[in-house]
Formats: C-alpha cells, structure tokens, sequence
C-alpha cells in the first residue's frame, strides 16, 4: 500500500442519504459498505488509497436500523466537496449507479450547512408563492389548457373562460411545447393576452405558467421570453429535461420566477417500494435542494395507483423542515375532482395547491360555472 | 359535441412506441386506450374534440398481442407533429405520465422518416468512432480515471500508465466533475498532456474521454471546453443530465465529438420487467434518437444482477437496424474482468466495448502490465 494519502481542502463537513436496504441481516453491513464504495470511489476496497479518500471521501455508513423484515435504514454520509456543489453532482452521489442496484431505495436526503449554501434552494417556496398570488391561506386553485392540438387562440379563449371562472393559476398542460399547431411564444403571448383582459373585467389576476420543458439551450431561451412576456412562474419536468434543469432556472439571475416541477418521466423512481426514490425524497427534498417552489405530484384515489401514504410522504417531503430550506408548495392532481376537494384538504392541509384538469370540464357544461363551484368549494378552506 | 376540429399542417407521417401492458385479457383494450389519451391529450374522452384531435392527434392504438400469461404488447402511434422535432417532448410522449402508471413498460420506440429527419441521431456511430481510434474490427478497450480525491496529477499519471499498457481509451470516472480535488478544467489539460506524452513514447494514440454531466449552462460550456482543448469524445449521464443534453451536444456544430452515455441515475428505469423502459429502448433506441455514439452498461455476471438476456437487448437496441439511425457502440461494463472477456465477446459480438474499470488494478501489482495481458487478451479477437 502506498502513505496516507492526501485531499487538499476538505472542510469535513458531510451530507448524508437514507436508504433502504431489503436485504437479510446478514448481508446487510456489507451491502452497506457497498454502496458507499460504489456511490464515490466506484473502485476495489483493497486499493483504495489510504489516508483521505479512505476515510474522507468514500461514503461513510453511519446507522444500520431495522425497518421491518429483512430491510434496513442506513445512513450514508458524504463529503460535501464531492457534490462540487453541483445539483447534477449531488444526484449522482446520492442516487447514481444506486439506479443499477436492486433493494435499494433512497428515502431521504439531509443537506449540511455548506452543501446548503452551494444550492440554495427555492427562491420562493409556499410563502413566497402565496405572497404574489395575493392568497394567504386558503388551497390554491390551478388548472391547465389543454388538450394538445387545440390552436393558441382556442387555448388563450379557455385561459379566460378559466380565469372569469376564478381559478388563480393556469398552466399550460405538459404535453404542450412548441408544436407547429400552438407554437411555444404565440401561445405565450396570447394567453397571458386573455388573463390580461380577464384581470381588467374581473379585477382578479390569474397567473400564468409556462411549460418550458425542453432540452438545453431552448429550456433557458423559452424561460426568458416568457419572462418577459409576462409569465408568473414556469413549469419543468425533470424526468424529462433533468432535475438540474430546475437548478438552472432557479440559479438564473434574469428570471426571477418560481418553477413548479411535473411529474412526467419522473413518478416511476417511486413506483417500486423496494427500489428508486421514495415520494419524500422524489417530489421533496431533492425538488427544494433543485430550487423548485412547486410539486405536481398525483394523488391517491384519482387515476394513478398512488396511496394516501405516498401523498402525505409527498407532502412531509415539501413542507417539513429540511436543514433551512424553504417549504414548497404541494401541487395535488392526477384526477382530483370537485368532490374529492374536501376528503383531500382534510387529510394533506390547506397550505397546498388543487389541481383540477379534465374534472373542470366534465363537472358540467358551462366550464366557467364549473371553474366558479371549484372556488365557491376552495373558499370555504380559507 | 362542437362541430369537427381542424389542426392545421399535419403531415400524416406517425412514429409508434410499444409497450408491454400486464393487465388481464378483459381490460387490455381499454388500457390500451386510456394510454394513448395519458400521453397525449390527457383529457376526458367524452371532451376530446372531434376531428384531427380525435382521429389523430389522440394516440392511435395500432395492435394489441398477447406476450405471455396477462400480458400484452400493444403498439401505439403517434403523429409526429406532437414530438414538435424536440428528443425532449419525444421523451414525454413515449414515456411521460406512463412513468406513474403500473403494469406499464416500455419496450421499443419505432421512428418515422420525419422523426428521423428532425432528430437525426448518432454523429459518429460504431462505424465513425472506429475510423476515428484506426481500430476497424476487434473489442475497444476502454478503462477510466478513478478514484474521485486522486489529484489532477495523480489521475493524469494514471492514465498515462493505461497508455503505455495499450488501453484504447480512457474515460473519466462518472464521479468526476468539476470538485476542487480534480478540477474539470485542469484534470482534462493534464490528462491529454499525459496522452501526449504517452504516444509520442508508443506511437498509439490513446484516446480521451471527458465527463460532462452537469446542468446547463455548465454542460455546453464544459463540452467546447473538452473539445478545443483536444479531447476525442465526450461522456453524459442521461440519468443525471436529462437525455436531451445529449441531443445538445449531439447538434451542436461547433462540437463534432463522438458522445458516450452512462447509465449513472438511469438504469432504474430497466430494472422492474414490468414497468419503466426495457433494456432494448432504454440503451438503445432512446440513446440513438438523442445522438449517443456508444451506451455504457453493466454486464451479467459482474457487480449488477443484469442478466444475459438484458445483456443482448443492450447490445441489439444499440446495433439492429432502427429506421436508418447508426447502430452505436455497445460498451460493456460494471464488473468486468480479464477472464471474463472471452465469454463476453462469445455472447455479445467483438463489435463492442470492454470497459474494465477496478479489474485492470486488481490484476496484479503491475498497472501497466494488467493493461497490457487485456490488451493481447482483446488482440485475438482482430
């Protein structure tokens, strides 16, 4: 073996990732070593350099607690100075090649101090958000226009019918990009045209979020221009366009605009109990150590086979403490409609946002009264 | 119902994705159905407009097969307007919402010529990256710099002990980025002095490989750098990045650089047979639409339960015909050793990569030895 090696610079200060492990007792320590091996040094136990990457940098094992039959809670503890203080970095050390592993889950992360001031989080987060939708206390109305074909014209009319309707935010459904039949600027403009003159009639500002999902360098174009024109907030998917594409927004000096993130290309890391990423992990702290304020997540008893314990974990995950990180706003849709209003404000609270789609338009045939009943409804919470 | 609906400038042309539904014969058909409307409109059927949304722009259910006890394949079209050109919509349409349903899997994309056209793939491919290395048939033997807390120094050293043993090409570890133990600016200069040296000794030239996952804007800005300062590809991590960074690199013109993609952060997605994305798309088609030249994954038989079959999905999602996109490289990793080379090549095809990460360290004391016994190893299969 070679001397001590040497890392310059290490402030000793560590983050730390929960996983869950469905393995016997009796494999469970080394598959814990495992993993700590292969989510840094990803190199053979016996020529990893002695000294500070020993001891420094691989992730060290600091709990193994039992969490049911043949599973386990194990707490891995990493380096700040490995996340680089890179969003993207961070991700890979806590669920990287972990992706390729079977009965691993990641349950939770637990930022340090230096990690959180290398990825400061949401810029808004609930407060900020209700502060400029003017909504202090009560569930927060949101629908999309949809569906996808419809011209910007047909869209930016739905916009208004919504928004004389009352609801407060319109976002553009994300199946809407920049398709030939309702280009991403066009639809931009016009539909922020509409709740123009839907604020001057009803003195009520409904906000307007667009969708600019997209790979680089379109995702930072589309971010301004909507900006500019105009846009309340933007929505990404980060199982589509990365998670550090939220980073990028929220780190965007120009911007200056809360990001909601959606959940396409992204539930599946939770599907599996054994395996992926846990809803706590999924739809909140990795979303607030990304910067969104917002998580669009499904909830139970709509159309997606998700429980009420995953939508309370979803919930816990946006708005319990996180090493000062602000609360986001929990976005709950997935086929909520009128009817489940109550049921869901009772179980997850009113500090969240409903999201109702195409339970807006079948609830009756006039959408605006539809959109009326859904706030008369929402009120109520206030 | 409103009278029919016109989307103006559809072309006709439809791409198709297929997936493998596990749900009973009495209630595929309308799985089936509910898929295509998930991953388009997203709307209530009895609201969908009438006309080109309906006829068309809906997902079209094209066939349904039974594979196997309650499971079906069921192919689904999609006008290729929806895609609006963009890999990253392409990802939300054949994977989008489906990540949060169950039973779902998906197992093949299909392009069509004005996808093709659109997103036009792979730069370089098997072919390009072959012609680029002057290595025209045998296994390239590929190996990475590591562990993350070596110096800049220390890991160009390394990689010059793998030149001077014969490795084709040496790639960063997927856990180096740009952290202040190996700045990514100076580990690239170092490395390719290395390389310089190295060949100016043995008259090869050992290619480099710089990993460049990280969010916009970093990722572009690191890619030119890698590029003007000589390197001869570039690696990402989809899984991490988002697949669309590899489309931006892929397009870019000033870059002109084969791309490999590592599976950090992404394998996930493969590893439940009943949902997610099947090795064959996952490795391979979506890879080749975004423009990867080659698609690191983990073998059978090392450190990842993969299994052979997994294995030849990879190698046939990279290689077999895919409406005129270039079949890309292959590039077996995650455990392989020396020993095992033989049966690998036996199984996969010698038109591949071997990347030997800890095996080449820990075969004996001798780095430039061990590489050297894999490189006359790998020599017989020419």
């Amino acid at each position: 073996m070679e001397p001590a090696h040497r890392v310059p610079n290490l402030s000793g200060g560590r983050f730390s990732a929960t996983y869950l492990l469905s393995v016997p007792s009796t494999e469970v320590e080394a598959y814990a070593r495992e993993l700590a091996i292969e989510q840094t040094v990803e190199f053979p136990e016996s020529h990893i350099p002695l000294g500070d990457i020993a001891d420094q940098i691989v992730g060290r094992v600091e709990s193994v607690e039992p969490a049911g039959a043949s599973a386990y809670r194990v707490t891995i503890s990493y380096a700040d100075e490995i996340a680089g203080g890179e969003l993207a970095q961070l991700l890979n050390i806590v669920y990287g090649n972990v992706a390729l592993k079977p009965a691993v889950r990641l349950l939770a992360v637990a930022p340090s101090p230096g990690l959180a001031r290398a990825l400061p989080g949401p810029r808004c987060g609930i407060s900020g958000l209700r502060a400029r939708l003017g909504i202090p206390r009560r569930p927060i109305l949101c629908t999309a226009i949809k569906p996808m074909g419809l011209s910007t014209q047909a869209l930016a009319d739905q916009a208004l019918a919504y928004a004389r309707g009352g609801i407060d935010v319109v976002k553009d459904d994300h199946g809407l990009t920049d398709q030939p039949f309702a280009p991403f600027r066009e639809r931009v403009l016009r539909t922020l045209e509409a709740l123009d003159r839907a604020a001057r009639e009803t003195g009520e500002r409904t906000a307007y979020v667009a969708n600019v999902t997209a790979g680089p360098p379109a995702l930072l174009e589309r971010a301004r221009f909507a900006k500019d024109a105009g846009a309340s907030a933007l929505m990404v998917a980060p199982g589509i366009a990365g998670l550090a594409a939220i980073d990028a927004l929220a780190r965007d000096p120009a911007l200056d605009l809360p990001i909601l993130a959606h959940p396409s290309g992204w539930g599946h890391f939770a599907g599996d109990p054994r395996r992926g990423i846990a809803h706590r992990a999924l739809f909140g702290h990795l979303l607030r150590l990304a910067g969104a304020d917002g998580s669009i997540f499904v909830t139970h008893g709509g159309r997606f086979p998700d429980t009420p314990e995953d939508s309370r974990e979803v919930v816990e995950g946006c708005r319990a403490p996180l090493a000062g990180y602000a609360p986001i706003l929990p976005m709950a849709g997935g086929g909520v409609t009128v009817p489940r209003l109550e049921a869901l404000v009772d179980e997850l609270g009113s500090d969240l946002s409903l999201l109702v789609g195409g339970g807006l338009h079948t609830a009756g045939p006039d959408l605006i009264a539809n959109c009326r009943a859904f706030r008369r409804k929402v009120e109520r919470f206030a």
